[in-house]
């Protein structure tokens, strides 16, 4: 999550909304992202979504079932679909998302029907760190 | 949505899930796109995550307001959150999906406080060709 923290620091000095993610696999960091929808021009180019696109062209494999992904926001509901389609693991995350979340708050996809498959979930690793990244990103631009 | 079942059989040929995707701009046809899971080894890559990435750089713009997506099938959860962060003014679609589908199915995310942008939704056009296209398609792999 050390380094998850260190790609949304740099995501903020690129002025995208502070979020990073990296995916682990059999004990490695295989990938590091952070938010690029700025970047990319891309309102789809989530942390959590290039990473799992980078992880699954890395390892060559249809689906990243013995991946672990580290993110420092709750994952929104594009990305907790996603998730589930890449089959990931577990999920670890950082700083509970009220507002925009889709695993602990929203529609909770993971206790969805239409889920077929369900990360173990983690929540609160590094909470305060990750919250306070977001507060002073969007401090400052109001 | 004639252009979008176009894609779906094109999908079929390739060995994907049949499922097509177009954008409508102005009343002009800007983006057609259909799945490419396999072939782009990216499980993100369903018809309309990739049509939205493709309108989003080739109108230059960071949303996509003034566009209408057809795709043939109900969207995921995954797709409705994309379609919702590009914020896609209107969404045709062709079949229902009961297992998958996140607008009139499962997490019916249009409808979530978490979701802040809802497009004007109209299901089922051309329905009975989109849903007959995927039962082929598994049947012949069954």
């Amino acid at each position: 999550m050390k380094q998850a923290l260190e790609q949304a620091k740099l995501s903020a000095k690129h002025g995208e909304v502070p979020v990073g993610a990296v995916i682990v696999h059999n004990g490695k960091v295989i990938v590091k992202e952070r938010n690029k929808m700025r970047e990319l021009n891309d309102q789809t180019a989530h942390a959590e979504i290039l990473a799992i696109r980078k992880a699954l062209l890395i390892l060559n494999e249809s689906r990243l079932k013995k991946c672990d992904l580290y993110v420092t926001l709750e994952p929104c509901t594009m990305c907790a679909g996603a998730i589930s389609l890449a089959k990931i693991r577990r999920v670890y995350y950082g700083a509970e998302d009220k507002k925009g979340g889709a695993v602990d708050n929203g529609v909770r996809f993971f206790s969805a029907k239409t889920c077929h498959h369900k990360p173990e979930v983690i929540g609160g690793i590094e909470e305060q760190a990750a919250g306070l990244l977001l507060t002073k990103f969007f401090a400052l631009r109001r």
